[in-house]
Protein backbone atom coordinates (compact mmCIF):
# COMPACT_ATOMS: atom_id res chain seq x y z
CA UNK A 1 0.00 0.00 0.00
CA UNK A 2 1.34 3.26 -0.97
CA UNK A 3 0.31 6.48 1.14
CA UNK A 4 -0.41 9.61 -0.56
CA UNK A 5 -0.66 13.41 0.52
CA UNK A 6 -2.13 15.81 -2.53
CA UNK A 7 -1.27 19.68 -2.45
CA UNK A 8 -3.79 21.14 -4.27
CA UNK A 9 -7.57 21.04 -5.36
CA UNK A 10 -8.05 21.59 -8.23
CA UNK A 11 -8.96 19.49 -11.58
CA UNK A 12 -5.55 17.72 -11.70
CA UNK A 13 -5.99 17.11 -7.88
CA UNK A 14 -9.64 16.02 -8.28
CA UNK A 15 -9.03 13.34 -10.75
CA UNK A 16 -5.94 12.13 -9.15
CA UNK A 17 -8.08 11.73 -6.01
CA UNK A 18 -10.66 10.20 -7.48
CA UNK A 19 -8.52 7.67 -9.51
CA UNK A 20 -6.47 6.97 -6.39
CA UNK A 21 -9.84 6.35 -3.66
CA UNK A 22 -10.87 3.42 -6.76
CA UNK A 23 -6.99 1.74 -6.32
CA UNK A 24 -6.63 -1.02 -3.59
CA UNK A 25 -2.80 -0.13 -3.60
CA UNK A 26 -3.06 3.75 -2.79
CA UNK A 27 -4.28 5.44 0.71
CA UNK A 28 -4.76 9.19 0.69
CA UNK A 29 -3.69 10.24 3.97
CA UNK A 30 -4.66 13.47 3.35
CA UNK A 31 -5.51 16.33 1.04
CA UNK A 32 -4.29 20.08 1.62
CA UNK A 33 -5.46 23.23 0.05
CA UNK A 34 -5.79 26.93 0.37
CA UNK A 35 -9.18 27.27 -0.74
CA UNK A 36 -11.66 25.79 2.02
CA UNK A 37 -14.69 25.21 -0.32
CA UNK A 38 -12.75 23.46 -2.72
CA UNK A 39 -11.85 21.13 0.23
CA UNK A 40 -15.25 19.85 0.69
CA UNK A 41 -15.15 17.74 -2.40
CA UNK A 42 -12.56 15.78 -0.59
CA UNK A 43 -13.96 15.56 2.78
CA UNK A 44 -15.94 11.95 2.35
CA UNK A 45 -13.33 10.11 1.93
CA UNK A 46 -10.16 11.33 3.60
CA UNK A 47 -8.77 13.97 5.83
CA UNK A 48 -8.57 17.75 4.55
CA UNK A 49 -6.47 20.62 6.21
CA UNK A 50 -5.66 24.55 5.26
CA UNK A 51 -2.32 23.89 6.83
CA UNK A 52 0.55 23.74 4.63
CA UNK A 53 2.75 22.96 8.03
CA UNK A 54 0.63 20.34 9.13
CA UNK A 55 0.88 17.36 6.25
CA UNK A 56 0.50 14.10 7.66
CA UNK A 57 3.00 11.58 6.76
CA UNK A 58 3.18 10.06 3.81
CA UNK A 59 5.36 7.63 1.13
CA UNK A 60 4.40 10.49 -1.48
CA UNK A 61 3.48 14.28 -1.56
CA UNK A 62 2.01 15.23 -4.63
CA UNK A 63 2.08 18.65 -5.20
CA UNK A 64 -0.86 19.26 -8.30
CA UNK A 65 -0.89 22.77 -8.11
CA UNK A 66 -0.10 25.28 -10.80
CA UNK A 67 3.33 25.71 -12.13
CA UNK A 68 3.99 29.32 -10.08
CA UNK A 69 3.17 28.20 -6.72
CA UNK A 70 5.36 24.67 -7.16
CA UNK A 71 8.71 26.02 -5.86
CA UNK A 72 6.88 28.01 -2.94
CA UNK A 73 4.43 25.57 -1.44
CA UNK A 74 7.00 23.17 -1.48
CA UNK A 75 9.24 24.61 0.85
CA UNK A 76 6.92 23.84 3.43
CA UNK A 77 7.93 20.16 2.45
CA UNK A 78 12.06 21.07 2.56
CA UNK A 79 12.33 18.55 5.76
CA UNK A 80 9.61 16.07 4.81
CA UNK A 81 10.58 12.16 4.59
CA UNK A 82 8.03 11.80 1.37
CA UNK A 83 8.96 11.72 -1.97
CA UNK A 84 7.56 15.49 -3.61
CA UNK A 85 6.50 15.20 -6.88
CA UNK A 86 5.08 17.90 -9.40
CA UNK A 87 2.54 17.18 -11.77
CA UNK A 88 3.57 19.79 -14.03
CA UNK A 89 4.62 19.50 -17.66
CA UNK A 90 6.66 22.05 -17.96
CA UNK A 91 8.58 23.16 -14.23
CA UNK A 92 12.10 21.18 -13.84
CA UNK A 93 11.81 18.60 -10.99
CA UNK A 94 14.76 21.21 -9.23
CA UNK A 95 11.66 23.61 -9.15
CA UNK A 96 11.06 21.29 -5.45
CA UNK A 97 13.09 22.41 -2.15
CA UNK A 98 12.27 19.26 -0.70
CA UNK A 99 15.18 16.15 -0.11
CA UNK A 100 13.58 14.32 -2.46
CA UNK A 101 12.36 15.28 -5.96
CA UNK A 102 10.34 13.66 -8.34
CA UNK A 103 7.45 14.23 -11.50
CA UNK A 104 4.26 12.49 -12.02
CA UNK A 105 2.93 14.32 -14.98
CA UNK A 106 -0.22 12.92 -16.14
CA UNK A 107 -0.76 13.81 -19.91
CA UNK A 108 -4.48 14.92 -20.08
CA UNK A 109 -6.69 17.76 -20.01
CA UNK A 110 -9.09 18.02 -17.32
CA UNK A 111 -12.01 19.91 -17.25
CA UNK A 112 -13.92 19.99 -13.90
CA UNK A 113 -16.80 17.82 -13.90
CA UNK A 114 -15.70 15.82 -16.69
CA UNK A 115 -14.82 12.14 -15.79
CA UNK A 116 -12.15 10.39 -17.10
CA UNK A 117 -10.84 6.87 -17.26
CA UNK A 118 -7.51 6.95 -15.72
CA UNK A 119 -6.45 3.60 -16.95
CA UNK A 120 -5.67 5.01 -20.65
CA UNK A 121 -4.29 8.32 -19.74
CA UNK A 122 -0.09 7.90 -20.38
CA UNK A 123 1.52 9.50 -16.73
CA UNK A 124 5.14 10.18 -17.45
CA UNK A 125 7.41 10.05 -14.27
CA UNK A 126 11.12 11.24 -13.31
CA UNK A 127 13.16 11.06 -10.07
CA UNK A 128 16.66 11.31 -9.10
CA UNK A 129 17.13 7.73 -8.03
CA UNK A 130 16.12 4.10 -9.16
CA UNK A 131 14.34 3.66 -5.94
CA UNK A 132 12.21 6.74 -5.64
CA UNK A 133 11.42 5.82 -9.42
CA UNK A 134 9.97 2.34 -8.83
CA UNK A 135 8.05 4.01 -6.14
CA UNK A 136 6.29 6.66 -8.64
CA UNK A 137 6.59 3.92 -11.35
CA UNK A 138 4.36 1.76 -8.14
CA UNK A 139 1.98 4.26 -7.67
CA UNK A 140 1.00 5.32 -11.58
CA UNK A 141 0.67 1.88 -12.45
CA UNK A 142 -1.93 1.57 -9.64
CA UNK A 143 -4.23 3.69 -11.98
CA UNK A 144 -2.94 3.83 -15.40
CA UNK A 145 -1.65 1.17 -18.21
CA UNK A 146 0.52 3.47 -19.82
CA UNK A 147 3.65 4.85 -17.38
CA UNK A 148 6.48 6.04 -19.00
CA UNK A 149 9.80 6.91 -17.57
CA UNK A 150 11.07 10.39 -19.07
CA UNK A 151 13.59 12.83 -19.15
CA UNK A 152 12.60 16.66 -18.06
CA UNK A 153 13.37 17.60 -21.83
CA UNK A 154 11.61 15.12 -23.17
CA UNK A 155 8.57 15.93 -20.77
CA UNK A 156 8.59 19.45 -21.79
CA UNK A 157 9.03 18.92 -25.07
CA UNK A 158 5.59 16.46 -24.81
CA UNK A 159 4.22 19.37 -23.38
CA UNK A 160 4.29 21.56 -26.14
CA UNK A 161 3.38 19.20 -28.65
CA UNK A 162 0.45 18.93 -26.24
CA UNK A 163 -0.31 22.27 -26.59
CA UNK A 164 -0.47 21.86 -30.69
CA UNK A 165 -2.73 18.74 -30.70
CA UNK A 166 -4.64 19.63 -27.61
CA UNK A 167 -5.45 23.49 -27.04
CA UNK A 168 -4.62 24.58 -30.58
CA UNK A 169 -6.76 21.91 -31.96
CA UNK A 170 -9.80 22.94 -29.88
CA UNK A 171 -9.11 26.26 -30.89
CA UNK A 172 -9.46 25.22 -34.36
CA UNK A 173 -12.70 23.39 -33.09
CA UNK A 174 -14.06 26.92 -31.74
CA UNK A 175 -13.26 28.56 -35.36
CA UNK A 176 -15.18 25.43 -37.03
CA UNK A 177 -18.42 26.63 -34.54
CA UNK A 178 -18.30 30.49 -34.97
CA UNK A 179 -18.24 29.77 -38.71
CA UNK A 180 -21.18 27.63 -38.47
CA UNK A 181 -22.96 29.85 -36.16
CA UNK A 182 -22.38 32.73 -38.32
CA UNK A 183 -23.62 31.07 -41.18
CA UNK A 184 -26.58 28.93 -39.38
CA UNK A 185 -25.70 25.86 -39.82
CA UNK A 186 -25.24 23.26 -37.04
CA UNK A 187 -21.71 22.34 -35.77
CA UNK A 188 -22.59 18.93 -35.11
CA UNK A 189 -22.76 18.58 -38.85
CA UNK A 190 -18.95 18.52 -38.89
CA UNK A 191 -18.76 15.80 -35.72
CA UNK A 192 -17.94 12.33 -37.84
CA UNK A 193 -15.32 14.40 -39.48
CA UNK A 194 -14.03 16.15 -36.21
CA UNK A 195 -14.09 12.22 -35.35
CA UNK A 196 -12.39 10.66 -38.20
CA UNK A 197 -9.46 13.44 -38.42
CA UNK A 198 -8.43 12.20 -35.01
CA UNK A 199 -9.31 8.20 -35.51
CA UNK A 200 -7.25 8.19 -38.62
CA UNK A 201 -4.07 9.07 -37.76
CA UNK A 202 -4.02 5.73 -35.32
CA UNK A 203 -3.71 4.19 -38.42
CA UNK A 204 -1.73 6.27 -40.99
CA UNK A 205 0.85 9.11 -40.11
CA UNK A 206 -0.62 12.87 -40.05
CA UNK A 207 1.70 12.95 -42.93
CA UNK A 208 -0.19 10.77 -45.22
CA UNK A 209 -3.43 11.73 -43.78
CA UNK A 210 -3.04 15.55 -45.06
CA UNK A 211 -6.24 16.58 -47.25
CA UNK A 212 -7.24 19.80 -48.17
CA UNK A 213 -7.33 22.59 -50.56
CA UNK A 214 -4.01 23.85 -49.04
CA UNK A 215 -2.37 20.29 -49.58
CA UNK A 216 -3.50 20.09 -53.41
CA UNK A 217 -2.10 24.37 -53.43
CA UNK A 218 -6.42 24.73 -55.20
CA UNK A 219 -5.46 28.13 -55.47
CA UNK A 220 -9.12 28.83 -56.79
CA UNK A 221 -10.83 27.74 -53.54
CA UNK A 222 -8.42 29.18 -50.95
CA UNK A 223 -8.94 32.52 -52.69
CA UNK A 224 -12.12 31.88 -52.08
CA UNK A 225 -12.78 31.05 -48.92
CA UNK A 226 -10.39 33.88 -47.74
CA UNK A 227 -12.43 36.26 -49.09
CA UNK A 228 -15.57 34.60 -47.47
CA UNK A 229 -14.11 34.50 -44.01
CA UNK A 230 -15.54 37.27 -41.78
CA UNK A 231 -13.14 37.98 -38.60
CA UNK A 232 -9.64 38.87 -38.52
CA UNK A 233 -8.21 36.57 -36.89
CA UNK A 234 -10.06 33.74 -38.25
CA UNK A 235 -8.40 35.23 -41.79
CA UNK A 236 -4.70 35.48 -40.10
CA UNK A 237 -4.93 31.92 -38.76
CA UNK A 238 -6.02 30.67 -42.50
CA UNK A 239 -3.01 31.88 -44.10
CA UNK A 240 -0.47 30.99 -42.26
CA UNK A 241 -1.79 27.19 -42.11
CA UNK A 242 -2.53 27.71 -45.63
CA UNK A 243 0.87 29.06 -46.26
CA UNK A 244 2.64 26.25 -44.21
CA UNK A 245 0.54 22.94 -45.29
CA UNK A 246 1.39 24.16 -48.93
CA UNK A 247 4.79 25.04 -48.12
CA UNK A 248 5.77 21.37 -46.43
CA UNK A 249 3.88 19.19 -49.71
CA UNK A 250 4.91 21.58 -52.14
CA UNK A 251 8.63 21.03 -51.69
CA UNK A 252 7.52 16.81 -52.37
CA UNK A 253 5.76 18.20 -55.97
CA UNK B 1 -33.88 1.34 -57.54
CA UNK B 2 -32.09 4.33 -58.46
CA UNK B 3 -29.60 4.11 -60.93
CA UNK B 4 -26.80 6.15 -60.66
CA UNK B 5 -23.45 7.10 -63.46
CA UNK B 6 -20.18 7.95 -61.58
CA UNK B 7 -17.59 10.32 -63.36
CA UNK B 8 -14.62 10.14 -61.95
CA UNK B 9 -12.11 8.10 -60.30
CA UNK B 10 -10.68 9.31 -57.26
CA UNK B 11 -11.24 9.17 -53.54
CA UNK B 12 -14.85 10.69 -53.19
CA UNK B 13 -15.88 7.79 -56.20
CA UNK B 14 -14.13 5.06 -54.93
CA UNK B 15 -15.92 5.50 -51.29
CA UNK B 16 -19.23 6.21 -52.85
CA UNK B 17 -18.95 3.36 -55.03
CA UNK B 18 -18.27 0.80 -52.57
CA UNK B 19 -21.26 2.15 -50.41
CA UNK B 20 -23.34 2.29 -53.03
CA UNK B 21 -22.75 -1.19 -54.01
CA UNK B 22 -23.53 -1.86 -50.85
CA UNK B 23 -27.15 -0.74 -50.76
CA UNK B 24 -29.88 -2.87 -52.46
CA UNK B 25 -31.77 0.96 -53.18
CA UNK B 26 -28.99 1.45 -55.71
CA UNK B 27 -27.76 0.03 -59.17
CA UNK B 28 -24.49 1.65 -60.52
CA UNK B 29 -24.81 1.39 -64.18
CA UNK B 30 -21.64 2.47 -65.03
CA UNK B 31 -18.37 4.47 -64.12
CA UNK B 32 -16.74 7.03 -66.68
CA UNK B 33 -12.94 8.33 -65.88
CA UNK B 34 -10.04 9.06 -68.01
CA UNK B 35 -7.30 6.60 -66.51
CA UNK B 36 -7.86 3.36 -67.73
CA UNK B 37 -6.19 2.22 -64.92
CA UNK B 38 -8.06 3.64 -62.04
CA UNK B 39 -11.22 2.32 -63.88
CA UNK B 40 -9.60 -1.27 -63.01
CA UNK B 41 -11.04 -0.72 -59.44
CA UNK B 42 -14.84 -0.44 -60.53
CA UNK B 43 -14.62 -3.55 -63.46
CA UNK B 44 -15.80 -6.12 -61.29
CA UNK B 45 -18.71 -4.53 -60.20
CA UNK B 46 -19.87 -2.29 -63.42
CA UNK B 47 -19.64 -0.99 -66.54
CA UNK B 48 -16.57 1.20 -67.31
CA UNK B 49 -15.63 3.71 -69.80
CA UNK B 50 -13.27 6.41 -70.60
CA UNK B 51 -15.56 7.89 -73.11
CA UNK B 52 -17.42 10.89 -71.48
CA UNK B 53 -19.89 11.21 -74.74
CA UNK B 54 -21.38 7.49 -73.89
CA UNK B 55 -22.98 8.15 -70.75
CA UNK B 56 -25.73 5.05 -69.64
CA UNK B 57 -28.79 6.13 -69.28
CA UNK B 58 -29.29 6.89 -65.31
CA UNK B 59 -31.30 8.59 -62.71
CA UNK B 60 -28.72 10.40 -61.77
CA UNK B 61 -25.35 11.07 -62.70
CA UNK B 62 -22.39 11.78 -60.31
CA UNK B 63 -19.26 14.18 -60.79
CA UNK B 64 -16.92 13.41 -58.51
CA UNK B 65 -13.97 15.03 -59.89
CA UNK B 66 -12.13 17.74 -58.50
CA UNK B 67 -13.42 21.38 -58.72
CA UNK B 68 -12.03 22.84 -61.32
CA UNK B 69 -13.18 20.45 -63.95
CA UNK B 70 -16.43 20.25 -62.82
CA UNK B 71 -17.72 22.88 -65.76
CA UNK B 72 -15.69 21.57 -68.59
CA UNK B 73 -17.08 17.67 -67.71
CA UNK B 74 -20.47 18.65 -67.46
CA UNK B 75 -21.01 20.06 -70.73
CA UNK B 76 -20.72 16.45 -71.94
CA UNK B 77 -24.12 16.08 -70.55
CA UNK B 78 -25.79 19.21 -71.09
CA UNK B 79 -28.47 16.99 -72.92
CA UNK B 80 -28.77 14.36 -70.29
CA UNK B 81 -32.09 13.52 -69.27
CA UNK B 82 -30.45 12.70 -65.65
CA UNK B 83 -30.13 14.87 -62.59
CA UNK B 84 -26.30 15.73 -63.01
CA UNK B 85 -24.93 16.67 -59.39
CA UNK B 86 -21.11 17.36 -58.10
CA UNK B 87 -19.77 16.32 -54.64
CA UNK B 88 -17.76 19.55 -53.93
CA UNK B 89 -17.60 21.48 -50.56
CA UNK B 90 -17.17 24.91 -52.74
CA UNK B 91 -18.40 24.98 -56.15
CA UNK B 92 -21.29 26.23 -56.93
CA UNK B 93 -24.56 24.28 -58.46
CA UNK B 94 -24.44 26.98 -61.28
CA UNK B 95 -21.27 25.54 -62.37
CA UNK B 96 -22.71 22.30 -64.08
CA UNK B 97 -24.13 23.41 -67.76
CA UNK B 98 -27.21 20.26 -67.71
CA UNK B 99 -30.73 20.84 -67.65
CA UNK B 100 -31.14 18.92 -64.17
CA UNK B 101 -28.54 20.69 -61.27
CA UNK B 102 -27.80 19.41 -57.87
CA UNK B 103 -24.78 19.08 -55.13
CA UNK B 104 -24.21 15.66 -53.39
CA UNK B 105 -21.95 16.38 -50.92
CA UNK B 106 -20.13 14.16 -48.47
CA UNK B 107 -18.28 16.00 -45.45
CA UNK B 108 -15.94 13.36 -45.20
CA UNK B 109 -12.37 13.32 -45.46
CA UNK B 110 -11.80 10.34 -47.61
CA UNK B 111 -7.96 8.56 -47.84
CA UNK B 112 -6.84 6.21 -50.29
CA UNK B 113 -7.70 2.31 -49.55
CA UNK B 114 -8.75 3.87 -45.93
CA UNK B 115 -12.41 2.33 -45.80
CA UNK B 116 -15.18 4.69 -44.15
CA UNK B 117 -18.72 3.52 -42.39
CA UNK B 118 -20.88 6.00 -44.54
CA UNK B 119 -23.92 5.18 -42.18
CA UNK B 120 -22.61 8.29 -40.28
CA UNK B 121 -21.42 10.65 -42.60
CA UNK B 122 -23.24 13.59 -43.08
CA UNK B 123 -24.53 14.10 -46.91
CA UNK B 124 -25.39 17.65 -47.73
CA UNK B 125 -28.03 18.02 -50.55
CA UNK B 126 -29.60 20.94 -52.67
CA UNK B 127 -30.80 20.33 -56.23
CA UNK B 128 -33.31 22.95 -58.28
CA UNK B 129 -36.67 21.47 -57.30
CA UNK B 130 -38.39 19.61 -55.43
CA UNK B 131 -38.68 16.24 -56.77
CA UNK B 132 -35.04 16.73 -57.47
CA UNK B 133 -34.54 17.01 -54.10
CA UNK B 134 -36.83 13.95 -52.76
CA UNK B 135 -34.37 11.64 -55.62
CA UNK B 136 -31.24 13.38 -53.81
CA UNK B 137 -32.36 12.40 -50.66
CA UNK B 138 -33.67 8.94 -51.34
CA UNK B 139 -30.05 8.53 -52.73
CA UNK B 140 -28.41 9.91 -49.48
CA UNK B 141 -30.18 8.03 -47.18
CA UNK B 142 -29.62 4.46 -48.98
CA UNK B 143 -26.24 5.00 -47.55
CA UNK B 144 -26.20 7.51 -44.50
CA UNK B 145 -28.12 8.07 -42.07
CA UNK B 146 -27.62 11.91 -41.96
CA UNK B 147 -28.65 13.94 -44.56
CA UNK B 148 -28.99 17.66 -44.54
CA UNK B 149 -30.79 19.83 -47.06
CA UNK B 150 -28.79 23.09 -46.73
CA UNK B 151 -27.89 26.10 -49.45
CA UNK B 152 -25.12 26.71 -51.40
CA UNK B 153 -23.97 29.70 -49.08
CA UNK B 154 -24.64 26.74 -46.07
CA UNK B 155 -22.25 24.39 -47.88
CA UNK B 156 -19.32 26.94 -48.23
CA UNK B 157 -19.61 27.50 -44.82
CA UNK B 158 -19.03 24.45 -43.77
CA UNK B 159 -16.43 23.24 -46.32
CA UNK B 160 -14.78 25.70 -44.46
CA UNK B 161 -15.41 25.12 -41.19
CA UNK B 162 -14.37 21.43 -42.23
CA UNK B 163 -10.79 22.91 -43.53
CA UNK B 164 -10.50 24.24 -39.81
CA UNK B 165 -11.66 21.53 -38.25
CA UNK B 166 -9.91 18.28 -40.20
CA UNK B 167 -6.90 19.98 -42.53
CA UNK B 168 -5.44 22.35 -39.94
CA UNK B 169 -6.16 20.15 -36.73
CA UNK B 170 -4.71 17.26 -39.13
CA UNK B 171 -1.69 19.70 -39.66
CA UNK B 172 -1.44 20.36 -35.47
CA UNK B 173 -1.64 16.90 -35.36
CA UNK B 174 1.90 16.93 -37.65
CA UNK B 175 3.57 19.29 -35.99
CA UNK B 176 3.37 17.64 -33.03
CA UNK B 177 4.70 14.26 -34.61
CA UNK B 178 7.80 16.51 -35.50
CA UNK B 179 8.18 17.80 -32.08
CA UNK B 180 8.35 14.71 -30.77
CA UNK B 181 10.31 12.77 -33.41
CA UNK B 182 13.40 16.13 -32.94
CA UNK B 183 13.19 14.68 -28.76
CA UNK B 184 12.69 10.92 -29.37
CA UNK B 185 9.41 11.19 -27.56
CA UNK B 186 7.32 8.35 -28.97
CA UNK B 187 3.89 10.28 -30.68
CA UNK B 188 1.74 7.62 -29.42
CA UNK B 189 2.09 8.84 -26.33
CA UNK B 190 -0.27 11.91 -27.51
CA UNK B 191 -2.82 9.49 -28.80
CA UNK B 192 -5.02 9.53 -25.56
CA UNK B 193 -5.06 13.32 -25.04
CA UNK B 194 -5.64 13.59 -29.15
CA UNK B 195 -8.40 11.30 -28.84
CA UNK B 196 -9.95 13.04 -25.40
CA UNK B 197 -9.60 16.51 -27.31
CA UNK B 198 -12.39 15.37 -30.21
CA UNK B 199 -14.24 13.15 -27.77
CA UNK B 200 -14.74 15.98 -25.20
CA UNK B 201 -16.82 18.33 -27.50
CA UNK B 202 -19.64 16.06 -27.86
CA UNK B 203 -20.18 16.49 -24.20
CA UNK B 204 -19.35 20.57 -23.96
CA UNK B 205 -18.85 23.35 -26.16
CA UNK B 206 -14.89 24.17 -27.73
CA UNK B 207 -15.29 27.66 -25.71
CA UNK B 208 -15.74 25.67 -22.59
CA UNK B 209 -13.21 23.02 -23.47
CA UNK B 210 -10.38 25.28 -23.90
CA UNK B 211 -7.38 24.40 -21.47
CA UNK B 212 -3.70 25.52 -21.61
CA UNK B 213 -0.68 28.11 -21.00
CA UNK B 214 -2.97 30.34 -23.62
CA UNK B 215 -6.10 30.41 -21.92
CA UNK B 216 -4.40 30.77 -18.55
CA UNK B 217 -1.94 33.52 -19.79
CA UNK B 218 0.92 31.61 -18.31
CA UNK B 219 3.05 34.17 -19.72
CA UNK B 220 5.93 32.25 -18.22
CA UNK B 221 5.25 28.94 -19.76
CA UNK B 222 4.46 30.84 -23.14
CA UNK B 223 7.79 32.33 -23.06
CA UNK B 224 9.74 28.99 -22.28
CA UNK B 225 7.88 27.08 -24.91
CA UNK B 226 8.64 29.45 -27.50
CA UNK B 227 11.88 29.25 -26.58
CA UNK B 228 12.76 25.74 -27.26
CA UNK B 229 10.79 25.52 -30.68
CA UNK B 230 12.97 24.94 -33.52
CA UNK B 231 11.32 25.27 -36.55
CA UNK B 232 10.19 28.95 -37.64
CA UNK B 233 7.04 27.88 -39.15
CA UNK B 234 6.14 25.81 -35.29
CA UNK B 235 7.12 28.88 -33.65
CA UNK B 236 4.52 31.31 -35.74
CA UNK B 237 1.96 29.21 -35.70
CA UNK B 238 2.17 28.88 -31.87
CA UNK B 239 2.45 33.07 -31.85
CA UNK B 240 -0.61 33.68 -33.80
CA UNK B 241 -3.20 30.45 -31.80
CA UNK B 242 -1.64 31.61 -28.45
CA UNK B 243 -2.13 35.55 -29.10
CA UNK B 244 -5.88 34.38 -30.50
CA UNK B 245 -6.58 32.32 -27.54
CA UNK B 246 -5.22 34.77 -25.16
CA UNK B 247 -7.26 37.56 -26.53
CA UNK B 248 -10.14 35.44 -26.60
CA UNK B 249 -10.54 34.81 -23.24
CA UNK B 250 -8.86 38.12 -22.14
CA UNK B 251 -11.82 39.73 -23.00
CA UNK B 252 -13.80 37.55 -20.49
CA UNK B 253 -11.31 37.84 -17.28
Amino acid sequence: MISVVIVGTGNVAKHLFDAFIQSEKVLVNQVIGRNKSQLKYFEKNTKTSSNFEKAYPSDILILAVSDDVIGELSEYFRKSNALVVHTSGSALKETLSSQRKGVFYPLQTFTEGQKIDFETIPICIEAEDNSDLELLEELASSISGQVFKISSEQRKSLHIAAVYVNNFTNYMYQIGKEICEENNVPFEILMPLIRETSNKIERISPKEAQTGPARRNDRKTLHAQLSLLKKNEHREIYKIMTNTIKAAYGKEL
